[in-house]
């Protein structure tokens, strides 16, 4: 992405949240979505205070959630005017809820639209939790008028989209061209049921920059393959995956101008790169972030295959959650990413170790791999030898964690 | 498979083994493949006494085992003549080895050629276990000739070739055509790194029919599709599944008869059905049987995705292993199978019971189906409503066991 140009510096802020840049407010309240009787934060708003041009990526499942079919249906309105509001709750993803579920999510747009003045085609809708329960609507629409919204509410804002999370999962970045700044910053919802086709689980992106409707789902939809998409929890894509990214100008700085145009990329890659890594690093159970790096595969999807194989292998996850320096399920995984591969050709370093050159294993310091392997990162890295082409994937290591979580999810 | 004909009738030995048909001969031994020094079996010869014909299917991994390597070369050889002996050894999958893995494999079927009196491409051979570790082929070799080869080896053969299994995978059937009467027998190795791709895991198929080699391989491949093919335990593809099939004609009967040819594809079935439920029953760490069946696909390909999807979903998986009501899973992973779908033709029975109706919830008796959860075998059917393809897949459930012995494998 950042080929050879003069970038402006970024600055990274690993806990700015979505209403670092100008001209946003948001808040968030508890509608007990869940029914436990307890007073967590499940419901979210985001609002950019003037009118702005916003980009939607969703999910590639046939079964989207009721809330995606309402979304999809708001985010493609005539240009210019896109979406300026959004409202998100955790706790019920509305999914395979049937013609009730396309009436709430309706609700949710209209109860925002009322309380801050819109047209309820202006004002987004997410949902995540359990799928097939009748979303509590009646509580969801009574939160939403008091709902306080801020310049401070982001915080609030990622803590209340978060399921199985076990952190919030949020980062602003900044940038100056001369005299002027401008910020890009984001949040997401992670943890489960992640494997990423086109949309992503939830991630809210806001910038202060000004960037025509066009070029945002452009840039959104390139970045996104790079960064969201290369991220594996489980395999399971959602059927609730959206992504959503507004640009208000409120900075000043507009796109039209190249080196606006350059900087406001890297800031929406540092953006959703940090996300990404943030998910997997906080997969369900996960005690290690792996980053799975292909590098001279024949072609670009070959190489993104290969690494998404490897990273989405409960092998390979298994193997690195027992420090096990168990290299060879890596080659059987790229075995199996219905890729052509020749392996005497490939080599493997496993966290950071040579272990497989050219076909042939090499002798392993096994104590000093399994201590390599107790990193909280852990990195493979294989070499195909066919061609230029290179890849990173996002997993994490599977965890007796993980089937605890998943094994008593709806209760 | 079994259409509108008059079928003879099975007999079934779930405890059967692959030295139940006529003129077949097997035994094991311990050379200590692991380096464990313990007496464990895991090395193993199946021969027959009489030139037969074979077939055999081999994992579609772009990285195939040095064993796999041999054993299509020596199974490719021109007909008539085919395999009439194969070695395994568990403990090491001799993949990923290098040249020396080629030359180890030529050798196993080397020693076994001289003991018996063959030529060496009249032997298969076969791997199973830990990926890019050298085997230790002189104690192999040191075992083989002392290796006593009985009627009653059958069951020895299945207890060697097993690695994480819990328990041998073997069923011998036997169908009678007036005064006459041929068996078809068959064993596997299962448990881990299953998720077969027009091979599968290593599994042996006897019978004292005679076949004609082409006929067979046809057979073979058609049962294997709906058998074999239909199971997922971790979704891992492994570079060493073999799949051979031996048919030495010692029963008198032939399948250039038509009844003959129909009890041989019935009881073909049966036994890699058999063996397929086993291998999923007895998945690495599992606790309940997964059968699931679609109807009303489109067509066959979208009712094998569907089921496969569903069977091999991590969040499907850990649901059953909880005994956790969530549907909502098993449509969210129809949804990311690849399948166009019409959510609101779409229903589910999850352990027998209706709980998604044409695209709505149905109410659910929690504790009711938290007590079918229970059952050591849980059923989901999905009726996709668009069509008149079917399909069954099997998995298991996804434990903490699963990660245990997966997160310290080598060791």
């Amino acid at each position: 992405m950042t080929a050879a140009r003069p970038a402006a510096p970024l600055v990274v802020d690993p806990a700015g949240h979505v209403t670092v840049p100008l001209g946003f407010v948001a808040g968030a309240g508890s509608a007990d979505v869940r029914g436990h009787g307890d007073a967590r934060l499940d419901v979210a708003i985001l609002y950019s205070r003037e009118p702005c041009a916003s980009a939607a990526l969703f999910t590639r499942s046939a079964v989207r959630s009721a809330t995606v079919q309402v979304c999809v249906e708001h985010a493609q309105r005539p240009a210019p005017s896109g979406l300026r509001a959004v409202i998100v709750n955790s706790g019920n993803a509305n999914a395979s809820t049937g013609p009730q579920g396309l009436a709430d999510a309706r609700r949710m747009t209209e109860v925002v639209a009322a309380t801050l003045g819109l047209d309820p085609r202006e004002v987004g809708v997410a949902s995540t939790g359990v799928i097939g329960r009748p979303l509590p609507i009646e509580r969801i629409a009574t939160v939403v008028p008091g709902m306080k919204l801020s310049r401070v509410g982001g915080a609030r804002f990622a803590q209340a989209i978060m399921t199985t999370d076990t952190r919030p999962k949020q980062v602003a970045v900044e940038f100056s061209l001369g005299d002027a700044s401008a910020r890009v910053a984001g949040c997401a919802k992670g943890s489960g049921m992640i494997h990423p086709d086109l949309g992503t689980t939830l991630a809210f992106i806001t910038t202060d920059v000004a960037v025509p409707a066009n070029d945002l789902r452009r840039w959104l939809t390139e970045t996104a393959d790079d960064t969201f998409n290369m991220v594996t929890v489980d395999g399971d894509t959602s059927p609730s995956d959206t992504l959503l990214c507004f640009a208000n100008g409120a900075s000043g700085l507009s796109s039209s101008e190249p080196d606006v145009a350059a900087a406001f990329r890297d800031a929406l890659e540092a953006v959703c790169r940090h996300l990404a890594r943030s998910i997997a690093a906080d997969g369900e159970g996960a005690g290690h972030l792996i980053e799975v790096r292909t590098v001279r595969a024949p072609d670009r999807e070959a190489a993104r295959r290969v690494a998404r194989t490897i990273a989405g292998s409960m092998l390979v996850k298994s193997a690195i959650h027992g420090r096990d320096p168990n290299w060879g399920r890596v080659v059987a995984a790229a075995g199996r990413a219905g890729v052509p591969l020749v392996e005497e050709r490939m080599s493997v370093d496993f966290a950071g170790v040579r272990v497989f050159d050219c076909g042939r294993p090499l002798p392993i310091d096994e104590p000093a791999l399994r201590q390599a392997l107790a990193a909280p990162e852990v990195s493979i890295s294989v070499d195909l030898g066919l061609g230029e082409a290179a890849a990173t994937a996002w997993g994490c290591d599977l965890t007796p964690e993980y089937v605890h979580i998943n094994a008593d999810y709806t209760t």
